[in-house]
């Protein structure tokens, strides 16, 4: 029998988000039933719900990055029980066949099913994690290790592995120099993860006032991006750079800081460069300008047991379902140190 | 006592080449005295002829596709004797104790000294291949394979290892799926490498009547990269795309050419890119843009090593030295197949 949530939408490009009543599919075998506890707030629920990169689904419940209790598991689960802490992160299925999905990389796959606004397998609108209940197929389902703090979790699931999938990707590991672009939400997840992995981290930023705030995060040097002499000391100095900046900006003044072979990964900004990149510093020093999209789903497991060996969450604010708008408002001005998660009992009061 | 030579030089960006009588160095113990027999004709001797680049130092003899044989030796010189057959490429020293000249990645080392046009350890200027003979540490001297055509052997030095580099770096073997852009001098080797090397290649042309030409030198397929439903068939089609296009020009079409996880690897064009590239299509499916400059001398050695095993060299059109002021209008049109070699003995009748 389906089952009845409550959630907040969007129903249009330009409405708030309201509360919005709708249902779960009925549970199949392998799907597992999850009480939602918290979920993070990203960038992309409110460019989603704004219909800002087009193709959006209304109404639209936003929200990937979900940490709950299962409360119900289909007859042939196998790695879930009643009571686990779990959490669904951006994705909820995929075509299961493909190359991608048979290495675990069901991220790159191109049929995977969006945990929002996506058409799932049986023809359903999906809907995000900004709602009380979700029905998800154990294969998208994360174990959260014993003991790890719950809200500071939920933005591990799109924030955390969409940060930490680039560096074990491009093999960082301890000693490494390692520079992180952009101090958001995605940014200060960097910082922590690169730093557990062994690497000395630089935080690039455009204002000093940052500096305090991601040494206690982990970062062992802040340099200011818009300071020439400060970025001729570190040039060739990084054999990785991840640019967490969800803007079009300039990649050109970065790439002299990277060395011999190495990558300049962009996670945050999706579009054309609008300062020309100049390929010559590229072809003289073999360098690259790379993207990374979120993580497989093993590869997100993996994450989290990382920051649970590591003691690692996202800092976060904690605000009630009601207040979306106004986080929202926030965010855009970047004023949020450094997620908003959702508490959901807010919405079943 | 230093070596009197003949060479043809520019004497300034606007004059043609002509006759220049210059010196080269006394041999030290571990030069060799190369009596030069072939130089081929590269791109970059125009360029830097003409101050094309900026920096040039007249007067400049380029040529950095140098092939020759051995007349005399350094007390010091363990690996060449008078008589063997040997190459020079685009250098001619490096530091020898950085992190890259360790690895024998020369190419990489900031302090690297160009075979011409660059200020040598002793303070001379050097001068290049379009000349009698050269002096050149052994360390930066090739062995010819046995038997190998020394005419067509001359393009390897620069043309050869520009695009046998990148393709090694990035593991290219047996299935791979290649694709090559542009099809002069750079372009008709890689295809004739990557095929070697057993990968299915593909050259994108923007002229049809390219097709036979490059099905003779190995292609496995010709696409037109202006017809879109063309490139629409070949979509996530590459792992790999070798750019070796030497002028500005839309990597866009390209990258959806590219697999998940593929490379698309500059070797031709250095300088801003006129057309934004675009970031999305790199993120959502880990894609990089990279470049890639010549190789090290270790893998300069293997280059030539595995092209003598698969009996590859370039495809040359002969020219005497006093016509390489014609050799270089007509490379502006892009009317060599695929590579114009001086013959030296012109220049010494």
């Amino acid at each position: 029998m389906p089952i009845s949530v409550v959630g907040y939408a969007a129903a249009s490009p330009t409405s708030d988000l309201a509360p919005y009543s709708f249902e779960r599919r009925d549970p199949k075998p392998d799907d597992v039933v999850i009480d939602i506890l918290y979920c993070g707030v990203c960038h992309s629920d409110l460019h989603t719900a704004r219909n800002d990169w087009g193709g959006t689904q209304y109404p639209n419940v936003p929200g990937h990055e979900i940490v709950g209790r299962v409360i119900e598991v289909g007859g042939a689960v196998t790695k879930f029980k009643a009571g686990d802490a779990v959490g669904v992160g951006c994705l909820v299925d995929s075509c299961r066949e493909c190359e991608p999905c048979q290495h675990g990389q069901e991220n790159y796959c191109e049929s995977k099913v969006f945990t929002y606004s996506s058409i799932d397998k049986d023809g359903a609108l999906t809907q995000g994690g900004y709602s009380t209940k979700v029905v998800v197929s154990e294969r998208f389902v994360l174990k959260l290790p014993e003991g790890m703090d719950l809200k500071g979790a939920a933005p591990l699931l799109c924030a955390g592995i969409t940060t930490y999938s680039p560096l074990r990707y491009w093999g960082i590991s301890r000693g490494d120099r390692v520079a992180v672009t952009g101090l958001g939400g995605l940014g200060h997840m960097a910082i922590k993860i690169a730093k557990a992995m062994g690497a000395e981290v630089t935080l690039f930023s455009r204002s000093p006032g940052k500096e305090a705030d991601a040494r206690r995060l982990g970062a062992d040097n802040v340099v200011i991006s818009t300071d020439a002499a400060a970025m001729a000391k570190v040039k060739g100095r990084f054999s990785f750079i991840l640019d967490t900046v969800p803007y079009d900006h300039d990649l050109n003044p970065y790439i002299p800081t990277l060395s011999v072979d190495g990558t300049l990964v962009l996670v945050g900004y999706l579009g054309p460069l609008g300062s020309p990149l100049n390929t010559a510093p590229l072809v003289l020093e073999r360098k690259a300008v790379a993207g990374s999209l979120i993580g497989g789903l093993p590869e997100t497991q993996e994450m989290l047991d990382f920051c649970g060996e590591h003691n690692i969450a996202a800092d976060v604010e904690m605000i009630a379902m009601h207040e979306i708008n106004e986080a929202y408002a926030r965010m855009l001005k970047s004023d949020v140190k450094y997620r908003f998660v959702i508490d959901m009992a807010s919405l079943k009061g």
